[in-house]
């Protein structure tokens, strides 16, 4: 990033406007890097400023009229960005929910997957894994069981692939491990979990050409357009880091920071299941999920922040499905996470 | 942006998600260096990656529901993000527009602004000054009449001055120079072309407290929270550059550069005057619009492309206005002006 900034200033080495689409040997580095083996060719693949954009701009396709399911728990930016489309009805405070959202119930009680003999047909299914907030990554079974849902219903699924370098066990990486998933899923990614570049700014979107509208229009077609109009492509200088990510010394030193993430989740999980408390997720994912039963998720992050002065998540906050829970983070200094196990062991033993 | 992408790779200079609107000092840059004197606070600015990624998430605030106008030619993208709204309803062949669009003809014959007494009323007036892509710039008296427009209206302004630090003659650079805008007006700006960063990503809107909805509320609180779910903020190394930019150093650079682009335009008006063509624009703006009376544009466009090989814009690409006219960019190396130059003499005189 650095040569590149450097290299803006030279005769040479100076780029204006790029591809809205992402540089082709970014688009190139991307297919070959993550799905290798699994017929996703580089003018599928979209580079942007990041997945949290891209599924912004993913509503800007999909339009008011479409109905969406999420996981329950889930990242907000499914549900507010499909509030601000005008897709979901009235919020119903009894039950804390949007009326014409279906919320798919994720919780240990079955296996962090849901009961899709339970969930009415949609339009569109956001599904996260590993998962945000729950840690948890679902099985080669289950995604088939998703993908065959869609492929039935003619659903469109949106799978967000921002924590699968984290994946320890044998589970998927991409969708697109799943035959039939080119038919019926996008599949957004981002550099932020993988290389620490949640401020420089740089993710992409599959979006396979087999995968089309109910009329057989292409949805590849309108998310071109869309980026097209609504985005200028993400910052050459970005660009050129994730070129960097994506080279043999790039990926080594990506894996090298993830173990280092995946070692203060261990910390995490030891420090709060020797406490007595349940945990979920961890291995997957930098998330580590913790159960305390009957308590109010909020609460709890106040009872921890006042009294330990740490900050965690509280579980609410990802729907009502993370009711009596708190999501903690392996994103930390190592002396910063053991300091925050010892507050914890002060707090609760 | 070299030294910051270094700092990335250190402990001390290694930054995460920043503000979605953008870092503080940044805010406080843009507000002193180019709304010093007209009230505009820090907190009234939003950071992004360019102005056009700002039109959507606008489009994303006002809705499907809103009615709109656009001077015309425009820049396309306040039409196409309209579309993809939902705003405008079928595209009309016959006249070229869309049937609930408000065309507002900025001619020669009429100074290049619109006759408002003409003009339904809208919610949106888009309004581009210096414009792209006739290059002409509107007055303070211009400015005043349609403040006082969207006033009567209630209607909101979206200033586009992605062009303001090309303005020679005294004409405002910013809507709120004109008293009563604060109330009516969101200004969006970029460094696209204030500095080559049309690679980088940097841009930023303005929205006043004082603007609000008909039910009261402040615009700005929406659009915050549209920035907030549809963006990450702009890239932390991006802004460093406009850090660079806005400082002296940066500004007299910045002056220099669009001098040079100045001179080329002058180049490419002589030239065509020389040979005959009548001109608009170039002396507020990098563009010169150039008339073929009675000519399809597209017809030009590829007169000169094919015998000339040289790119110009048609204008019936700008909307209907642009008929009978081309744009010429200034943005080019000096010897590729100049044999531009002698080309468009060998195939016209």
């Amino acid at each position: 990033m650095e040569a590149r900034a450097h290299g803006l200033s030279t005769l040479e080495g100076y780029s204006g406007y790029g591809a809205e689409q992402g540089e082709k040997a970014m688009r190139v580095a991307l297919a070959e890097t993550f799905y290798g083996g699994m017929d996703i060719k580089d003018n599928e693949i979209f580079v942007s400023d990041g997945a949290k954009c891209d599924i912004a701009r993913l509503q800007l396709v999909f339009g008011p009229d479409v109905s969406i399911a999420v996981q329950d728990p889930s990242y907000p930016a499914y549900v507010d960005s499909s509030v601000m489309m005008g897709q979901t009805g009235a919020f119903r405070k009894d039950v804390q929910q949007y009326s014409k959202i279906q919320y798919m119930r994720c919780s240990h009680e079955n296996d962090f997957f849901p009961d899709l003999s339970s969930v009415p047909r949609t339009d569109i299914i956001f599904f996260c894994s590993p998962n945000n907030p729950t840690g948890s990554a679902a099985t080669r079974e289950q995604l088939k069981e998703l993908v065959a849902f869609a492929t039935i219903n003619g659903s469109i699924i949106v799978y967000d692939s921002a924590y699968a370098i984290y994946m320890s066990d044998n589970n998927p990486r991409s969708i697109y491990e799943i035959p039939g998933a080119r038919e019926v899923a996008i599949e957004t990614g981002s550099f932020s979990k993988y290389a620490g570049f949640t401020g420089v700014r740089l993710g992409w979107t599959v979006v396979p050409e087999e995968l089309l509208f109910s009329d057989g229009f292409p949805v590849r077609n309108d998310f071109n357009r869309v980026m097209c109009t609504c985005f200028n492509g993400a910052s050459n200088i970005a660009q050129a880091g994730g070129l960097a990510c994506l080279s043999p010394e790039g990926l080594k030193a990506m894996n090298k920071m993830v173990s280092f993430y995946k070692e203060n989740t261990a910390i995490l999980v030891d420090t709060f299941t020797s406490l007595g408390f349940k945990t979920f997720g961890g291995r997957n994912a930098p998330y580590v999920w913790v159960q305390f039963p009957g308590r109010d998720s909020w609460d709890v992050f106040g009872e921890i922040l006042e009294k330990s002065h740490i900050v965690t998540t509280p579980g609410s906050g990802f729907g009502p499905g993370g009711e009596g829970f708190i999501r903690a983070s392996a994103f930390g200094h190592r002396e910063n996470i053991l300091e925050a196990t010892s507050r914890l062991r002060k707090l609760y033993l």
